[in-house]
């Protein structure tokens, strides 16, 4: 559950402006605000089960997107690349830190900085 | 009109798949293929004025999407960074050839190459 709620909250957060308003409210109550089917059929005065049908359908639908236009997946792969980038940049800062060669580890480590920066951003 | 081809070719490579297939068509024979909006309608067997129409729609559909989901401006802005960082390394490898520090060299020109790759992929 905590899995599909992570994945459901990212979907949402890049493609929740395909939705309609109601199934982008239904997601985000659901899911970012923890509230009940039963709260939520409340909030919008319809059955349970009619709150129940549209989150499936629209999780349904969020998936879709995905797998039609695949940005996460490329942003995945993106940062992925950018980590090993990183993993070599540590890996010649601690050459350096054998021979001390200051004004460079000070470089090397601004460009780490910048590179932690962009795979957090 | 060159930087407006370049545009919805853009957003064709992002956005196609949320096209109906026939306006997904249109779009490729038209700005990919570049066909005539004449040789467009003759292979659909529809008027000259319809291509057009759909063509223009289609268009503004592609804008629209990128309006709201903003992918394109997203990745303009990671490689920006990108770009930015590789300017560092570039910088940074000059100093080393100053001082003609070999492995750190090779190392650098490694990561150069990764940073490169990763903004032309």
């Amino acid at each position: 559950m905590l899995q599909k709620t992570i994945e459901i909250s990212v979907l949402y957060d890049y493609y929740n402006q395909l939705l309609t308003e109601k199934q982008s409210d239904i997601i985000d109550l659901y899911y970012n605000q923890d509230l009940s089917l039963g709260e939520i059929a409340e909030e919008f005065n319809i059955s349970r089960q009619a709150v129940y049908d549209m989150l499936k359908r629209t999780e349904k639908l969020l998936y879709q997107y995905e797998e039609k236009l695949g940005f996460i997946e490329l942003l995945k792969t993106k940062n992925q690349k950018i980590s090993r980038i990183l993993d070599r940049v540590i890996e010649l800062e601690n050459k350096l830190n054998l021979d001390s060669h200051e004004e460079l580890q000070q470089k090397i480590s601004e460009i780490k900085g910048e590179l932690d920066h962009f795979l957090n951003t």
